[in-house]
């Protein structure tokens, strides 16, 4: 062994992706003192994104003061990577459902207001490139909010603004682009999108999403009409026609939003990752790939960071090993498709909380081991 | 690949270690079908070992009715091996404490009589050769209720025997081993024996192990009196000088009973069962072992099956991997010691009865994804 890539997403309560990484490189340095380590901390568009990004580039954090779901004041942050003219944002961080109290989630009211104003502030720090990752919305506003923020008008029939929120869309009259910033024309916005959902219908956002965000049944109802008439407006004022493309029902059709007043192209968040942090690249001329994740199941071959860097490494013909938190149901059938092994960092019968707390030292001793089962054969 | 030896302890409560070789087979050929699996059950002199040896080497069990520990009637049982000569006993399994609900737990008045009898009933179906485990008793009579069964009598200053128990021992008067069963004098008793205890004073069997076996202070006081009275009867009325003997103090002084009516040589259980199992011959031209317990720790290295497995295999310069239930403190300390590497069955997160439940599935998928990373090298 000469190079080892360590590529692993973020433990989610647990370790970071950075943190997973230096923690495998600890556990492999003390087996193979001599090995070139490079260390790739991974993400998927989803939740972590932004740190990790940030901590793969040696990039930096900016805090935003921003309005939240609700309209609150609340502050936000966003991350310019370490080439200093991208921007990453994850949309959860200024419009998402975890900033909502249960008994407040509403989407006839939720605005992705703050999104717009993370982007807005990207801009003004000179980033043109953006990577926004739109899992986890509260909202159900079409990106109205998102574009508001930015600069377009969304007026009734009296020529005043609509209110926030995806259930006033239906007074919508008119939408004037005029004013929308104009640096957006200079810029490459990649939305990091995992759902294929349209914007309307029964596979659209508010009745596949909306529930989850708080729409009753009558809700979601109001909900995918309003869309449909956003949509309308849209391809009537701003001559974009976004309704059925695929994922533009993301994220309560922030994904429609983005496309049609960003020209966002959406993308699987792991190919976007990979390309941001340049993992072919780095994985060239490496013996082995160490790639790890909270949860490792079926849902794993659908875009998740191992399945991702497995793929990228099968592509050069270098093995991969998955060290998780917990082997899922279905995790067998990844075998077939690039990964050559998946431990646990578990070392025995424990406690999910123990295993979280002590989540980098059982990193460290899972990669010590792995690597020592590997020597076997270089020993022999 | 072309030989695994797979030589797993049992795994008290969940598998045994026939159990646990099986399903380590069945990982293996699902990733090397071709290879050839030499499955050695393994045992360590302790619980299970019967079960294991029986198992290892073809033999059977013999069910025999015997006194328990307090004179009590039950069913108990011992093994042949496969050579149909030498007899397994384990001494729990007639006098131990597990035997004995824990409110009548008394060493004053346990007896290991019961052991005695298997013993006799082994010599009836023709065994010459003994390895008696002695671990568990309940016991702390010196092994003279074990003599009493085969014919030794212990008499009081009225020519009557003593009765049952540690606590009867200052009663005796003299030893009478004319009608000891004759055929024990062409027999080779091995004891199965893992500590150095003397026979008495402050690391002797009473002050040491009496305690956990119900004995008071005042108890243990009174027992330690009454076996250095019966070390003394032992030597004058026997001519065997059995007192300070390393080990004499096994099992309630079970170990200087045997040395002295038996004339049995005690050694480590796990070196009586490498050597009853033939383990090093059949390790021979093997490329991979693959050893296990239920929980590996810094007591591992003191006789525990998986190291005792290592420094066979270490001798031959076999690679050894370990799986187990749970990685214990100190459990690193292995791998200095021949182990080169060591895996929990655990996939995560989980609770010990639900990885005691499924402990054959979960080795069976532990001894495949380990395959897959030692295959790792091989694939290059």
């Amino acid at each position: 062994m000469r190079k080892i890539v360590v590529a692993p997403d973020s433990f989610k309560g647990s370790m970071s992706a950075r943190e997973a990484a230096e923690a495998m490189e600890r556990g492999i340095k003390a087996v193979c003192p001599n090995v070139i380590i490079e260390k790739i901390p991974m993400a998927d568009g989803g939740e972590g994104t932004v740190e990790t990004l940030v901590d793969a580039t040696g990039g930096r954090v900016i805090k935003v003061n921003v309005l939240g779901p609700l309209g609150e004041k609340r502050e936000s942050y966003f991350g310019i990577l370490g080439d200093g003219k991208t921007a990453v944002i994850e949309m959860a961080l200024a419009s998402g459902l975890p900033l909502v109290p249960k008994e407040k989630r509403n989407p006839l009211v939720t605005t992705t207001y703050g999104t717009g104003q993370l982007i807005k502030a990207a801009l003004d720090q000179g980033c043109r490139e953006f990577i926004i990752g739109i899992g986890g919305s509260a909202t159900n506003d079409g990106g109205v909010g998102m574009a508001q923020a930015l600069g377009v008008r969304f007026l009734d029939a009296e020529g005043k603004e609509i209110p926030f929120g995806g259930g006033s869309l239906n007074r919508l009259e008119k939408i004037d682009a005029s004013k929308i910033d104009p640096r957006l024309q200079e810029c490459k916005v990649m939305v990091a999108c995992d759902v294929n959902n349209p914007l309307c219908g029964p596979k659209g956002a508010s009745a596949v999403f909306g529930p989850q965000k708080g729409a009753t049944p009558e809700m979601v109802e109001l909900l995918d009409h309003n869309l449909a008439h956003l949509a309308a407006v849209i391809k009537r004022d701003v001559g974009e026609d976004v309704k059925d493309f695929p994922g533009a029902g993301a994220a309560g059709g922030l994904g429609a939003g983005l496309m049609a007043f960003c020209h966002a192209q959406l993308q699987r968040g792991i190919e976007i990752i990979i390309q941001a942090t340049r993992l072919a690249a780095k994985m060239a001329g490496a013996d082995l790939v160490i790639t790890g994740e909270g949860q490792i199941d079926f849902q794993t071959a659908h875009g998740k960071t191992p399945m991702g860097v497995a793929t990228v490494a099968k592509s050069m013909n270098i093995p991969v090993i998955a060290l998780v938190g917990n082997i899922g149901r279905g995790a067998d059938m990844l075998y077939d498709l690039g990964i050559d092994a998946i431990f646990s960092i578990a070392e025995g019968p424990m406690g999910l909380e123990e295993c979280m707390k002590n989540g980098a030292e059982l990193m460290e001793r899972a990669a010590n081991r792995v690597m020592r089962a590997i020597n076997i054969n270089l020993l022999r």
